[in-house]
């Protein structure tokens, strides 16, 4: 097997870049994990709800890379009309996020019923702006919905929209689960899915207790996590991967007080192509490696890789560090003190 | 309404004492929490293997509060022979405890078939000294399993074992699933089942990301809390606390870094009765509180109530406090700075 691996473009469809100093500890590890496009979350305090606060975020991170390709995302709420979708698309805003209330980091303001918002679907579809979507439900006891299921009870949610918009492209982002693919695969070309490098790796026997490894959607059982190996070794072209990669300070990820849980997420940003191309060569899908972390997602998002834009990894025993710092602020990634099989050796 | 409650005899069928300094702390709060006899587990380190251990410890135990009925269990393991049983049988030794192996706290000795056992339960039933079955087996990915279903399939064993010995009075230990609970009404007489008080307040969104809420068996959906609850309330008489109250240095529950998890287990002792009054009254079963935490547990293991151990609770709001200390040692217990109803007012 060779020794090296070259890599055209690589491309990440789901990143949270943050805000302030901790964006400028963060936004550079894009590039450092390997990737020069970052399709960006826009749940910040307070969220990226129009084009404007979507044209000042990306100024933001440009200066802080200029080397990346961010693409801009607004936050799914009622102040979001078809007019706001028709400026946002001619600004180059990307997609649309949707979050269900309350499910995640920074979701409070979260949808509630899709229905709502069949008008501003409608505009989307026709200036073909993408929509992605947290696919989960909120937690019921009276309806057993908990971290488990809520994402194969979004699953009738995603079906419903895809046959009200056939034309809308949307991406289920971050599945888990063996029923998410399933759903994903039997639609239309229009709907395609994100997959995380984490939940590659995880199933809740490894949150169960360890808050480092705890993110949302929460890692689910083994059959799942072979169920997204199964289609990236398939080579499935509509899954693609979104890293998910969701950095908290130190302090949030590994304490819990009695009334205070942990932050959810798992940072994978600065080691993400390594950690992928490790990860796909476990479960024998290295030779997806580019389709995974490249084509499948650019052509779905229409954005073609330039020549310029290889990355060669070459094959190493290299132990991931333990945390990254800059000024006050810190981040732990995942696999920190663990061996990694590959490392960039050129970009 | 009534604003007290008399409770005859209360009985904690599945508590950890621990060792050293530590139990000196944590026994003083069986009698604290509402509660005049206590049924140890085994899993110290070294396990209690044998008789002379089984009444060392319970010396130790003694000594720190001689007004509790202390229960005492061995540990299954190759060392238990048939004569052994007899020898256990003969000092008073009510029950053995099986884990399997490396589930839970102290469980690396655990067994891993339960066929090589089938002398020893032979002379158990004969000698009618109980088996306390730890109902969960051990993770494997390329079977699926994982800690949420581990308890479900661990079900054909418990079938398998009173199938081949009727007559055995068998505990499955801390019942989290209504698999678990349909499984125990099934079978007969002989076979009954511990509930924890935290299992009855939990599901597996508490300890997403919360490691105080995390335990062994951990929590499931809300339906599987509703199938304990609904037990309960049927005043099912083979069904019973066993608070499998679990404490930990705080340093151990609060803080994960990413090579080592926190320690599984839930502490209740120190606020058991008033805890189990509070929740049981939430789900419509506070006229089953003497059958669960004492008439049903006793009936089972034939130790009848005295009526001296009568304990009074009154109505209250109280908070529970958020640490309990002696010497260098500390516990935090369950529901620490909540609010409970009902607090004792005599025992």
């Amino acid at each position: 097997m060779s020794d090296t691996l070259t890599v055209s473009a690589p491309a990440d469809f789901h990143v949270h870049l943050r805000q302030g100093t901790f964006a400028e500890l963060v936004t550079k590890h894009v590039r450092q994990g390997g990737f020069g496009l970052a399709y960006v979350m826009p749940n910040l305090v307070p969220p990226i709800k129009n084009t404007e606060q979507a044209l000042l975020y990306k100024a933001q991170l440009q200066a802080i890379d200029p080397s990346v390709d961010y693409m801009m995302t607004l936050y799914l709420s009622p102040e979001l009309t078809p007019a706001e979708i028709r400026k946002a698309k001619a600004a180059g805003v990307a997609g649309i996020k949707s979050y269900p209330r309350g499910v995640t980091t920074n979701s409070d303001g979260g949808i509630e019923s899709y229905e709502t918002y069949y008008p501003v679907f409608e505009v989307m579809q026709e200036v073909d702006m993408v929509l992605n979507l947290h696919g989960e439900i909120p937690s019921s006891a009276s309806s057993n919905t908990c971290v488990l299921n809520a994402e194969a009870k979004f699953l009738p949610h995603l079906r419903a929209l895809h046959k009200a918009f056939p034309r809308l492209r949307i991406v289920l982002e971050h599945a888990t689960t063996r029923a998410a693919v399933d759903c994903v695969k039997e639609l239309g070309d229009t709907v395609a899915c994100t997959i995380t490098a984490h939940h590659l790796a995880l199933t809740v026997d490894d949150w169960a207790g360890q808050s480092w490894a705890f993110c949302k959607p929460v890692a689910k059982y083994p059959d799942d996590r072979e169920a997204l190996h199964e289609v990236i070794r398939q080579g499935h072209p509509r899954f693609f991967l979104g890293s998910d990669s969701a950095p908290h300070p130190p302090h949030k990820k590994s304490n819990a007080t009695p009334s205070s849980p942990c932050a959810a997420g798992v940072y994978t940003s600065p080691i993400l192509l390594p950690l992928v191309a490790h990860l796909l060569e476990m479960f024998g899908a290295l030779d997806k490696l580019e389709a995974f972390v490249s084509t499948n997602g650019r052509t779905f998002y229409h954005k073609p890789a330039r020549d310029s834009d290889k990355v060669v990894l070459r094959r190493t025993k290299k132990v991931v560090d333990e945390i990254w710092t800059q000024g006050d602020d810190s981040v732990v990634p995942f696999w920190a003190g663990k061996e990694l099989e590959w490392e960039i050796a050129e970009s």
